[in-house]
């Protein structure tokens, strides 16, 4: 999230300008995602002509996103041709394993996007302007397009979460996966480890995404579910590893507290409980990716936030945990922030 | 507009991630000009509850909203307090001759920002989604809306532009200032020249603006308007200068001729037209901002686009001018081009 005053130089109300006019740049991405822009590319040769032709879009309209696309990052243009620069080959064409364009269906959605159209009043008032709880309400079906959307922007993390949480362990291993989503987490631990059985834990119009994933890693033999709300249902067990994925930042310490107590009795002598969060460091304005995910929740919550470590700690602590650990993903902008029980 | 593919690094979904979010920035420094933080912050002494207190705001979202402005560059934190940057203490507090927190108030609008939410559609067929001819449907309030808060932005480029334009000139002058909106331009040739006399054309509301700015400039006594279209209205005349500012980027190119054309016929012989525009270089992608423009142009309008140096003089010279020149204003991202009549 650099910036022109980051990056130094004059003052100067270009970086104004710019900055009002940023969401150009979000829907600029999304309808070269939606119009499967960059599978055309890839494919070429990339002139207007055939772009338009294999987007079946105008000519005008795919010169000048395909321009805009070139002066934000995303495509290369030489001589009225474009390509894939190296990250959208690797993140934005389809046929790239790793294409993450999907999240664009959750991180551009009305869900997201219309709080963020009257961010004066949310801020006076201190809460979304989202009914009720917000993004948590319950049932809310933005998050059934969160397990279909987000799943790889989230799967580089799988792998380092699943040795995080694993490691040290052996024999059988019960693990409970509050608010699965995907279910990419328990997924990777029972893949990383033959004797984990997961039970995942979310709505159950979102379960059925996770189900499908199970059954496409080949772990649906040791994949069971609760249907329901973490705060309600009976969590079972007793479990030696609890996930607690992208959960916690949409609640206020206290209920956070409240929930980290419910899992500390659901698990067993030497378990452990593993959040996955953006954690800002204690200035709160760093580094970015983890300290701005608070806007977020400012916008689409009524009191969650971004915590840092020793909030997070004291959460733990508050709730029975005796120690408490701090383990950054190399691979993304989050960090495991596990507790150890008793 | 860098970017982080823009400053070098590997390839990398944070970009994605983050360009997909950048609607967050737009809405972020919005609400806080809304909020009036900028001011409160010039006040101090910037801690999180004296700015609730005096943005009649939550502490919850001035202490979010100020972390994310402090992120992306708008405000510096230290223990707990805000305070401006070189950027915000001269450009975003109200009390700074040079402040363009008003531009919020045109940038961010629904006019503009509705297209962007439709933005594939617009792709696939070529034309705005906003109804008739988009921006420049007659009488569109949103020029109103222009004239009131974009003359922040535009006024470092008139003293240049009068300057150009005025050069070489003695004696009476008598000079058309097409879609005149704010009238900043047309209104600083008067003040340059005691003997300009300025006739501003554009919908009878936005020349209510442009008088109001005439009044308090003292040259409403110099300070003649059309009401009406330039496409429609007789230009009277001759003149010797015709101003058209931020005006001929809406139309396609035959369109332009033709309008230049009856210009070409209102000026005096050796009389001038001045373009100021966003001028992109022939690549279509640089500068940043000049290039960028076509997209709102491709978004809100039905045939509209920033045309190249070349682009303009072709349309000069297929209406009779015989001379065309470029000439860049050091205050802004925006060219001057003339053409210069027999």
């Amino acid at each position: 999230m650099g910036t022109a005053a980051q990056r130094g130089g004059a003052p100067s109300p270009a970086l104004i300008f710019e900055t009002l006019l940023a969401y150009e740049r979000s829907a600029a991405l999304k309808a070269a995602i939606e119009l499967d822009l960059f599978r055309a590319i890839g494919d070429g040769p990339g002139d207007v002509a055939s772009l338009a032709r294999q987007c079946s879009a105008s000519e005008r309209g795919v010169r000048i996103l395909c321009d805009y696309l070139t002066i934000i990052g995303f495509l290369v243009k030489t001589e009225g041709s474009y390509r894939h620069t190296p990250t959208s080959a690797a993140f934005l064409d389809p046929r790239s394993p790793a294409c993450v364009g999907s999240i664009a269906g959750f991180l551009v959605n009305p869900m997201m996007t219309e709080p963020f159209e009257r961010l004066a009043e949310i801020v006076r008032h201190g809460r979304t302007s989202l009914p009720g709880a917000g993004s948590v309400e319950p049932e809310n079906p933005a998050w059934v397009e969160f397990a279909h959307s987000m799943a790889p922007m989230m799967a580089p993390m799988a792998g380092p979460l699943g040795s995080i949480v694993l490691d040290g362990m052996s024999g059988p291993v019960r693990v409970l996966d509050i608010a699965a989503g995907h279910g990419l987490f328990g997924i990777e631990v029972a893949k990383q480890h033959r004797l984990a059985q997961i039970v995942a834990l979310d709505w159950a119009p979102v379960l059925e995404v996770a189900k499908g994933n199970a059954q496409r890693a080949g772990v649906a033999d040791r994949y069971a579910t609760i249907p329901g709300s973490a705060f309600d249902v009976d969590f079972g067990g007793p479990y030696d590893i609890v996930l607690l994925t992208n959960f916690l930042h949409h609640f206020d310490p206290d209920t956070c507290t409240q929930l980290l107590r419910k899992v500390h009795a659901a698990l067993k002598p030497g378990g452990r409980a593993a959040a996955l969060e953006f954690v800002p460091n204690e200035d709160r304005v760093s580094p970015p990716m983890a300290a701005g995910f608070s806007l977020v929740m400012l916008a689409t919550t009524n009191s969650g936030d971004a915590y840092t470590f020793r909030q997070l700690q004291s959460m733990y602590h508050d709730a029975g945990f005796e120690k408490v650990s701090a383990h950054p993903v190399s691979t993304g902008p989050h960090t495991v922030v596990m507790g150890h029980g008793r």
